[in-house]
């Protein structure tokens, strides 16, 4: 296993036991509510988005204790955002990290209703008075976060990705908007939220914003590229999804080797964007590659 | 037209016109989401809850323009649980304030993103930098919007209430129960939060709490008589459908009489939390009327 690994699996582990300590217990009349919850946020997952806050946190010297707040918060606006995805209103899907779906293992009520409980953990974690950090700075966690996962971020992404499946559009700079706003948003929060929380100067912060905006877009192009090659055992989600939907993604418009190349130029813009980092920024350098090779 | 009504519309039109400002502009290719926010959030609505956010703030003394972000805030919230809850995997309502509802006149993918991004903008509004309203202030209105809209207020009373329907239970206390959450928790916040933005003293603030919790219930209770009693025209909603799906209600277990029994005493009881405050809360009092006697 490289240092790499063990370093996400044990950031994976710190965020899910701390998250099991935020999330309402499954007890009471309203434990289905509660259990739905857990299901979908502390199930498997290899919990990229806490990681990259945490090494971006380290890098520039935030909060330990805050950093694992900002975290889990993340984490929660993610599984939230993952449940309604598979509604069948949405993507309607029966399969999610390899096992059934919110709405499948429960309802479609209580998946409905999980995703807005999650939603509003996320906001009540981050704004939650703290003693490590102070209230100024909780707040513009509340609203930066807010904005990364309403209608100009994550939502509107979402919104914009299935009128996509509709218009079969051939608009590589659509696409590329589309899914900086999707999947982009949230994973450059999860970048760039910890300088909110310490005075990194202002080349730190748009270094890496640099940074996240390009590996937000490698993110998405493997993705595509996975739907087009991977099989539904390895993905532990339905392969082969977009082409049937005769969905316009960058492997539909690109090709698969052509996705390829950019996905392989964005990881080398990405590294730059590292530089003034040095060897600090080791791990956050491996996630591109992590990211770029990954093969669910 | 009594002095109360004019002072409820009144205050419904600055909130309706604040709001306009701070919805994203329904252009570009995310029209249709931000078109379907603010079809749910600026259409025809009484505004009750930013109506008793801003008359117990003006109560004691809290910032004007600091309220008015509070009752926007508030009524995304409200706005975003509307559309959730009329989903078909929900409630099944085709009809809301007399107008088709989010998922009729969009689609429901629209009306499940809509309601999301809904959320994510009540808690970016909160937090939002003000001169106004300092960041502690503001951290402290978030957390506790967050924990009154989620798994243990709001949405834990939805999900139990979908319970109650299936159920048929005639215990009349987790009724009470469930009512507290799902609408007395968001009425609560909207008369309890003013005194987060002032130095309010204690036995302020527990009045104000004790006042907001009958309101709440003899809020749900002229509901379920509604409901039983009103026509679908005049309410704008689809009548009768407690009875039809065979739910459990304050109708159901106390009758007719004996629920508006209860809603009197209630309205008695809301009063006298106010005895403190006088003359100066003679609004918050007329309030309690309305909601008792409202046909619709």
């Amino acid at each position: 296993m490289t240092a790499f690994v063990k370093e996400l699996e044990e950031a994976a582990d710190r965020v899910t036991v701390a998250l099991d300590a935020l999330l309402p217990r499954a007890d009471g009349p309203e434990a289905r509510l509660a259990s739905a919850m857990r299901y979908a946020a502390l199930g498997p997952g290899k919990r990229v988005r806490p990681f990259l806050a945490l090494q971006a946190g380290r890098l520039i010297g935030a909060d330990e204790r805050g950093l694992l707040r900002v975290s889990c918060a993340i984490e929660c606006i993610h599984s939230y955002s993952l449940i309604h995805d598979d509604l069948p209103c949405m993507d309607d899907d029966d399969l999610r990290r390899g096992r059934p779906t919110v709405h499948i293992a429960y309802d479609e009520a209580i998946a409905v209703l999980a995703g807005d409980a999650l939603q509003a953990v996320a906001f009540e974690i981050l704004a939650e008075p703290d003693t490590h950090v102070n209230g100024q700075v909780r707040a513009l966690l509340v609203s930066e976060l807010a904005r990364a996962a309403g209608a100009r971020g994550m939502v509107g992404g979402q919104a914009l990705d299935m009128a996509l499946s509709e218009e079969r559009t051939e608009d590589i700079g659509l696409i590329t908007r589309t899914q900086r706003l999707k999947t982009g948003a949230l994973i450059a929060y999860s970048v760039t939220a910890p300088a909110i929380m310490t005075d990194a100067g202002k080349e730190a912060r748009v270094a890496l914003d640099g940074f996240a905006h390009d590996l937000g877009l490698i993110y998405q192009i493997v993705d595509d590229i996975l739907d087009a090659e991977g099989s539904t055992d390895e993905l532990g989600k339905t392969a082969g999804k977009d082409a049937r939907q005769g969905k316009a993604t960058f492997v539909s418009i690109l090709g698969i080797e052509g996705a390829r190349d950019r996905a392989t130029r964005l990881a080398r813009q990405a590294k730059e964007h590292l530089a003034m980092f040095g060897d600090d920024a080791h791990m956050l350098s491996s996630a591109v590659d992590y990211v770029l090779d990954r093969r669910a």
